[in-house]
């Protein structure tokens, strides 16, 4: 099996699972656990910020950052096409009654100037905009970069409006290594982040969240709250920090790969490969024989595992467990079915 | 003072105020108000509908109709300008659980294929659409009228696809004069409508929410959670009643005179006077000399009231409290300012 | 008919249509309207706060005052047969996201160290008291009246404690004749409270929140994403006002006429006249021959109106419009069907 | 250090981090980890249920239940010391918008007659409760064991008022060993259960949901939103089963121990030994010379932790990481800050 779904559904590496077995470990609901403690000053540090909080998952991680900048009633600007939108299946608003509007779905291709003009300042009898949240890379975009001066120019106007910018960096590490970005140049634009470990890092189980110590502080009551507070969580922590200390550099062979399974698929039309910048090789099945479901049931009977993520749009994801031969058989199933 | 703020800032006309000093009364939480039940058949009546429930608010009508049609969790897809997304402070996320994803502001201009391209579908592992809202007449889209072919090809899409359809019909009345549609041809296009009588037909107080009977019986209950249950309503509902007698078909008077009004500032470059369509004048004060604020302040002190909607948007509202008189003098106060 | 169901059942006199009838009204969105900015000022005084906000039920009053006391996450205590737990449908939790803890049911009879034994503590790493709401006087405590000197200890507790304390006051007016206590005593204690011109004071609709200037902003915007927002809503607050000039000292007539009723019922072995302090009357009907609901259709078919509020406990409630003959019908047809 | 603060501070053991280490693991968030899809089937198995669902905390697990027994609005009912009422930081209002009427708190000694008056039927104008939750053993009632009996006859009152009942089960565990009832015969009282691995059982870190299949399809939804959808899970659920198969009946060594150490204390009037049944032993220090945090400090000096749970109430709990040798140095510290 090629497994192209995601690069959630990576297994522990050698080095990882001993990390794990190895781990020294205490109740992390206490403060006590010392692999979490280390791992969140570290993942802060890389950031530039001063803290941070080890969670379950992304969602969780991505929605206590959003209780930590917007209010009850408060309003949130993000992509129509955004993970938090999206995939988190309305946690924003049942959880923290946050208002979104959204702009037209656009991928990593931000238009500062019209997320500008959507705005609402205080002093009107509106809702008034709390935040904006973007996502680097960007999942339903194709996993495309937003390069850093149009993030510089939108922390600008957020500044300017007084709004909170949150990154939902799940696969930041990709961005950083995509486009040489520093992390803590990231790290400065916004006022929380949050960072995954088991997507492209290949961790099981952790994401973070990043910001202020005051934000960190009361992070840890929503993460309470939502049922995140884990015991040992060391364990976990400890195969973090083995990703983080490994699979980071190495990003940029699942890249290249990608960019190889995206230029084996151009001649059948559902792929750009010079949009491709990242480790997301998102299929456009608007013109194709089988629409997305269909398309994933019958690669999958023939032993390649893709996502439907719409009616006409797949995506194929390269990862830590996909090697050159992987790419070879999915490019050779896929034509074969699209053509 | 002209006063063009909005059209609720009428005051009941005598005819109105004896209707109420008269109506026939009782406890409208224990549904013995005859006057309220008699305003609520005949409104359900007019669209075609089963039933109807009077509110205090267009707000509570509309927010009481989104958690009728979409569950905490569910998702609304709505205009970035819709009421229902920007001048209700949130509700629907704070009191609904309601997720929200918007296209970019058209006002009354839909954009149908666009809209049903947003739509996520159930059995995808997103947050899938329960409800469409849209807005007619369009407050922050200059009062325009969406054509009932467009509402009809929307109507096909939420069939399609098994999403709701809500109409917030603040002012419908506006849409019915402007455009000759028959109330019930609008009924029959929405699972549920929310129409106020408080705006441009003159009733101090009262909007209602119209659905099926079985949708009405809940909306009972929210109404009681969110505060709205009112006990000798009918006061209020004889005004509501009157307006419906009187004051529908006058509706084109003031579309008449915020037509003239509009073409009196058109030389000021503020305002089309071909896109004027009903009671609402749009400034759009992007190249003028003074902002929306700065504007509205200005004009009060002259004896003119207008709405700063945005720093860039202002309103001027016709309705029954403004004659020929008033529209002159609007015209001369801000051709001044704005020259 | 004898309507025996609610004191919110009452017609508007003819001395409060005339009031409602010439009153001077504006929008009260905007703050327009002079009547109902004079309720709310007079109001205030009365308990000598600085702020009032006019709503359109006591429901809405009671969970915009919640929601200004204690934040999402935050904990209300109150007794078990509170009206805020019990008939606003659970509004605190669904909107205001407020938890609740409650004391053992005992209607106005306050056990203040138990209550004191309730407040979790900031600082202890559980859910910390935000508030206690205590409701005078008591719907289901039989209309109860709290001494003063009870409540006085209760304040002392929340001040020792630093949490708020809230007066569900429906009937406080009733409390304040029966027991001969200024207004402004009750308001003294406590941080927000609500009252209700519906129900004994006889206006058709309406009822205040009581706070500081403060917290009245914070209620303008809580009402207004309620759907609370009334446009010229002083044609309501001519009524209240009317109310509060001519019905207050009155509301003894009802309580001597509540009491001779519980005399009345006394052989019947379903009511101890002796607590009956106000205009409520409750029925403890676990010995009697029939059931809340059952009396209720047996005396409706009879021409007498009473309240099932649980399955074994019914309520007559005396009020503006229920007079000595009104008393003596209720008294013969009830004890035939209590016999 | 002897750490009596909570068994949540266990660490895996040797053999616990051998399972670990040697875990079949997929992504469980696609429902591909074949140790989770095991731990959920077995652990259904053991309560005679048809599902499970693991999930990070056992607060995450209980919220989870609490959706899917009481809709927005709907209320539960629960004991004053209830996990799920005190230490769940309010997230049933919060997130599920359940509205909580709580009885008096009793820990494990649950007066059923008392809990059926408080049931609000449907059909009355007030909220109708939906659910009745249950804590076994009780961490704020000691650890105490609610009869099977008592157990019994509130199930009969939930099935008399169709109301669902749910079992707070963190440490049911311990029910079942001290009481010798079968884990089956629990779960045929209940429509949901919530059980922790992370607790006396000594994994580090993963709670179970029970219930039919039906529920546990829509927790699946809930835990999504979140934040509990976790990747390579198996780790964590290999360590749980482990504890399973390991560690259940070993908590009778826990219970002998706490009934030694309760032993130890009562010299100095603070817990009273017959009240032991489990491994939770509660100081009671309203007449002890120290209050709660004062005491956990001078303790912790001394190398004994133990928590402060409210001002004048402390814990102490007996688990897998405290020996003979711990219980007697307990005793020793105690002894001596309390004489």
């Amino acid at each position: 099996m090629v497994d192209l779904r995601s690069d959630t559904v990576t297994r522990p590496t050698s080095g990882m699972r001993e990390a794990m077995a190895t781990a020294v470990v205490g109740d992390d609901v206490f403060g006590d656990d010392p692999t979490v403690n280390d791992l969140e000053q570290h993942v802060a540090a890389l950031f530039g910020h001063e803290a941070a909080l080890f969670a379950p998952s992304g969602t969780m991680a991505n929605q206590i950052a959003l209780q930590l900048v917007a209010p009850p009633g408060g309003e949130l600007l993000a992509g129509a096409d955004a993970h938090v939108v999206t995939y988190e299946l309305g946690a924003a608003a049942v959880f923290g009654g946050i208002s979104t509007r959204t702009w037209a779905a656009t991928g990593a291709a931000l238009n500062v100037d019209r997320i500008a003009a959507m705005i609402r300042p205080a002093g009107f009898p509106s809702v008034s905009t709390a935040a904006i949240a973007v996502e680097q890379t960007h999942n339903l975009g194709g996993g495309g970069v937003t390069p850093l001066a149009t993030l510089r120019d939108l922390r600008a106007v957020a500044d300017a409006h007084q709004v909170a910018l949150h990154c939902d960096g799940a696969r930041l590490w990709h961005a950083h290594v995509a486009d040489g970005v520093p992390l803590a140049s990231y790290g400065a634009l916004f006022d929380t982040l949050s960072v995954c470990l088991s997507k492209g890092l290949g961790a099981p189980v952790g994401s973070l969240v990043v910001g202020s110590r005051e934000k960190i502080a009361r992070a840890r009551v929503i993460r309470k709250r939502m049922g995140g507070g884990m015991r040992q969580a060391g364990i976990l922590a400890a195969a973090g920090r083995y990703a983080l200390d490994h699979h980071v550099e190495r990003l940029a062979e699942d890249h290249a790969r990608a960019r190889r399974l995206a230029e084996g698929l151009a001649p059948l039309g559902v792929v750009d490969p010079g949009r491709v910048r990242t480790n997301l090789v998102p299929l456009d099945l608007t013109k194709a024989p089988l629409d997305a479901p269909a398309l994933a049931a019958a690669a999958a009977s023939r032993g390649v595992l893709i996502a439907a993520m719409l009616p006409k749009l797949a995506r194929l994801v390269v990862h830590l467990d996909v090697d050159d031969e992987g790419i070879d058989e999915a490019i050779a199933v896929l034509s074969v079915l699209l053509a």
